[in-house]
């Protein structure tokens, strides 16, 4: 709780303007709020520097447009991963500006302006199929407040596409590579830059792929030494990473 | 069994140079040749262009010998894999031009000159870790009667290395790659040449390779087309398939 | 890029037939051509010998048929794979001539008459219920330039099925063994024939079969010398890799 | 408990040739005997068909002697399974007249003969290195009071040595596959003969046959339908159910 | 092919009756009769005793109803496992006399009365959600002519309900034993009777049975020596092997 | 079988009001009812304290409804869990008032009023989406006789709110800790609490969760002592060991 | 930190009998003793109800030596488990009353009575190999301050020797049960008692126990409801969780 | 290769200082030198901010002996890491200056003198048992020219150990947690910070941790947004990301 907000709350319980249960409450809010089925951490943006994210998987449409409708109270902004159409809907209707981005599965709502540093993120995707994930990446860095470079369709399969762009990929503070089926391109990448590498193993693949087990062990065991990873087809969550790092002073 | 052969022994059945229990065991041994422990399969150089092989795990060395001995009476080359130095003396005492190879773990008996054919195999290996098993796909490439051209450590990490002898690849007619880790180079061989790849996983590596898991699934899910994948560690069926592909007509 | 088409380009751009940016721009996509989210690779015949192939899977209708309506723009066959009925509709509309085969999945549009070698490959199935992996990979040698002898239905339930037609088998230059269960077909060609062989594991099967991983397991250790493997249910792989041994010269 | 021996106690006990706590003992000892670190079943013979048998791995060796000085009190043969020569040289302390297997790695003392039914039990083993295995099935199932025939290395790389034994294969009451790598030896008796198949995978193969799991899964995927599976190297387990069949009246 | 089927046909040809091709035709169709899409083993009931069986899974309505159709005119029993209400619907349509038992999801044509031994199959199922693999186990069983005994429900956690049954258990010449969850049921019965004991795990649990594994793996471990295991809800299976045992004379 | 309830039984055949066959069916029933597909075992309570609960998975809704018919007919409470509303609404024909948890997925029948300890259950669930399995576990340990509290989304991403309520859970007598995604939440109450601790996994999350996987594994190598797990998603089985333990005297 | 223990430092900090550097060092470690490799959770004793146990696995005996010397300076019980001979040798050094259990590999100084409750807990072990980790429960059990029974050898293999010790069994507060193989047990006593169980998987066994994972999906399966697991060869961990209950006043 | 170094070989070829052959080795060798068994990447420091660094495992003593013997000649730092003692020794005799740490099994030559940044890396680890790999990673990341803060046993059994020591975890650029058994402490400190977390899994633990696979899931599945992970067991790779990112500009 910032010491601003702390002490208008005061200031107006001194002056009658709020009663005890009221300020009470609020400050209590400060450090979360509880809508019985789900407590939003009202501490993230100062502990980390971003809101809470809704994680749409798992939680109905009312759930989602609750937590929502609340968090619409507070000065940041949303987003909401893995949101199905229907989610939307039911968000829509109690926030008509919100966004949804149909590849990605993402809605967005922009309230505040964050200060977005110089460098940029490249997105780097092996093949159409991964889009989705690399969208997803993308959206949430650019709430997250960076400028992001998309490249897609790069794959090792025809490894000059990836020579053709490198400048691009080099010129990134930090670099996303995005893949499924073996993963190999986050190797590749890792050997050709000298900036972070966060690799996010897609479920694109059949057979033996597992569900995106084969990218993922492959991208752990890289044999350039600059990748770290992040779970399957969690592309938020490498947004997460690559924007700490982007955002690093 | 071949028509001369079987010439031979009736010749000699009917001048009475081989009584009736001979000539019965030497067609009997013509399919195959029973030691108790083993049958030495006598037919194998007709229907498979190779002699039987010699897997020496979980064999002891004494019955190492003993298959040894009995296939120096055959007019065949003689390989045995995973061979260890004491296995290796056991043989060496009943043969002493038995040529072991101590990085392949192999012991090879030439006793007959094949017919070497122009075209040759690349065996390319990402890493020095991964020397053993190239070098026994390499070996036994060569006892079944191929020229081979060993290329060694050009791992995706330093991808250059392998563009400075891609000419030297692409030139084979068909390429093995051996690499343990992520296993990215049997991928990116596989965009860049023409030919068959035969890729070999390695055990090399450590956590989550799982023995060579990751670079197998990897092989496995190439999203370069024309690549096949052998056994974790087995330079010896990589090679089998690659003499196969070398030696068609 | 091929010289001619290069010199074409040039003279054109000379005789002012082209401006600056439209000769940049072929020239451009000589190397690879940037549809946004799919860059169409156009050096793979001349690296590989074939045209890049669309994997159906996680691209959507329009996508399919984007990438297809430019790909009619350039001299080769076109082939996609696992392409739905719906996917097949949308492409039909801008290419009436596109083909069709409902078991295998498949997209087909033959735009150039490739040589045909002399040799066959054999596609061997061990079950009915492998078909549609089977004619998966019969589709796409035969568009990859190849003759295909299919032989369905020959498992080691019934062995004598498969030396009823042995013959055809061996005759082949390289033999596709496609099976699901436990796989043990590909041991048993594998063990008979002098041909490399090429071991597709399918998802048929229940239980333990874990989606194919039993077969693909099974064909990985076969204890047969000359067998390769592809991802479970990978048709398409095996066509690619058999093609290119059955093209070489 | 035997009607007869519970009369015998009886009798002792009211001759006075017993006292009571005596008494107690014995009728207790008639269903288990409580030996502190181990509680030998002494109904299982009755219950059973068979005495209970030593599983030597994790047990110390004078844990072993103990068990095995126990057992020799009672009208029964003993087996001992997993028996190091540590192990049995402690057993031969007390009991000079045990024999020791060093293949099957088995302790066997003979105290009673038992009526051998007409069948017999085929033990076949894929290879070689098999036969540690195979020999723990064999000795198992002889002192378990069946006749068995051995028959050694006719793994399907080179499937007419299976062919030529087939005879003694199919005369047997009930079969035992004994194979590691893939397997595939159990299906293909499986689709041969007409009695009842016990599978038993082997430990033996490298890499992706992770411990016989590749077998194990070949087995029990197995599409020739009369195939059971016992678990990896358990020759022991195999030898108990083919024993419970082979005598059955 | 049995020798006077062979007659028949010489004698018919002899005769003018059949024509040289037509006679050609019915003794290759005594091997095996191939539909194109699939090869009816028609040595079957020979070799094993049990004609060949249909896997209704992965074929399509119309491949099940062209080889039922086949089979029909063959003096043999019909059964087909895992058969949809619209695969059964496809079959009634040229069988009517064809049953459909919905639980175990079988098709049965019973066109011969085959001898039935004396000795009965025990069917005990842990739970009522086992109950389709025990049917599927049950109706195999008895079209492959073996009097069949079910016991369903007598799980662990209710241990006392076994014991009520046991007698019924124990008189059986073979017990199949089918269980989900943690499997326990096959072990306690297996140290329960002198029976050769075959248990089926199903896929019935949730989280971590991951499919039917836990009971698998528990199945294949059993401390009771006298248990064999087939793969996964593979009822059918069991039947196979519990019929080639009851039927052993 | 409570011995009152015998002596009335008895009493009534002595009177005549129950003939032979009937009294036979009540003594038979007492230790558990045959419904033919399932035997509800009767005695669980006396030996278990809690009655038998109907898992609904693999049942139809008329089986369900049909056990539930007869368990009306005993003095017992009832729970169904993992009902559809399909299944509810068969049960609701014959017992209007039993309830339906839609979110825990249970249906419950209140006919005997237990008495409840003074201790209770604390269920703390790390995230919204987890509410179904943590609602399962504290209705099922209410209708088996406990009081609950419930703590909902305390997941260790922001600890601080489970700090906020630690009070509440450190006063329970046992604390139950439902979790998905990497399941952390169990070994951080496990580290603050001397209360035995039992945690769920929950199948929330994606990609490597693996089905909740993830959660489990991470549950069982706690590095906080006192932490015990049941299956993934088995809130009924967290709520019957807390139970147990609750209701200790 | 006990207000005891605070007031104590205070008053003597006062007096001068402590320096500033040296009550701000008490009242620091009061918390956690920091010996740079390790840091000594003290408040673990106030929090847990136990006091801190030292894993040794991993360390060196001389970082063990060090946590045990520092330890005895403490009030409370020393546990030390996966003790080798080795790290005995070091601890005796230095605390010659430490005492070392070799089968449960566990170093144990008695320093403090603790007062034990009435109630006791039952370790039960299905076989003699089992016996390391069931020791391992028992010693933690005692030293925690509980009374144990030990029963051990009673597998399900031959069940009526759990009913000859099933009243012993029973009336425990909290049973135990250590068992490897298929895991059974667990299921089996889960639905004989009414109270708690942990169960414990052991790595017992061959094959496809694959280092107890077989057990241990048995057990989180158990078709029992009060059944809740630790980790493979946990006793220590069954112990924390049994006391936590056998403890609760 | 850098432009000075170049116009230095040039010059001196120029004025005859070098020939012809070896001006061209030169030029080869800064793009790599093969030294038959390995390729050293000598652009790598230029492409990556870092020399090649030597992974022992898998070489001989020898092979790692010529590679350091090589690389002294270039003005790089070295590193070696997974160094037996046996390599330490073989490296010593060449480079008497060369340091070994026992705990992470690293060899460092320090030869240049790296400007340091002002931001440091926490290297944050659970328990004594992971400091192997905590070392690797801070001896690593200093020798990549990085200050570390090593904090050691702050694993979340005991939170509060971690929150004495907080200011100095969120003081870091980045931050480095080190964890086995279940690996929570990443998600939880990933929750506290606002910097990148690069979360290392250990193989510390035993039974269900398999060798790291626990701790390896839970990290990828953190619920905390901003962690990426890296193999495991892989401080090196950790500290090559951290040190990418701690010296951005």
């Amino acid at each position: 709780m910032k010491d601003d907000e702390l002490k208008n709350i005061l200031a107006a319980f001194k002056e009658g303007a709020l009663g005890m249960e009221a300020a009470l409450e609020l400050i209590r809010e400060a450090s979360c709020k509880n809508l019985g089925f789900a407590r939003i951490d009202n501490q993230r943006p100062e502990r980390q520097g971003r809101p809470e994210v809704i994680f749409c998987q798992g939680k109905t449409a009312a759930q989602v447009r609750e937590i929502v409708e609340y968090m619409l109270t507070r000065d940041t902004n949303i987003l909401a991963t893995r949101a199905t159409a229907e989610v939307f809907a039911a968000v829509s209707e109690i926030c008509p500006r919100a966004e949804y981005n149909e590849t990605a599965r993402t809605i967005t709502v922009r309230k505040v302006a964050l200060n977005i540093p110089e460098g940029y993120i490249a997105v780097v995707a092996a093949g159409t199929s991964d889009l989705p994930v690399a969208e997803e990446a993308a959206v949430s860095a650019e709430i997250l407040g960076n400028r992001v470079e998309r490249i897609i369709d790069v794959g090792v399969a025809g490894i000059h596409r990836l020579f053709d762009v490198i400048d691009l990929v080099r010129g990134a503070r930090v670099v996303i590579v995005v893949a499924g089926m073996e993963g190999a391109l986050a190797s590749v990448v890792g050997g050709l830059v000298d900036k972070p590498v966060i690799a996010v193993p897609t479920s694109v693949g059949y057979g033996a792929s597992f569900g995106g087990l084969a990218a993922l062990l492959a991208m752990l065991n890289s044999c350039a030494g600059g990748v770290a990873v992040v779970n399957i087809d969690n592309g938020f969550g490498a947004a997460c990473v690559a924007s700490a790092i982007n955002r690093l002073p």
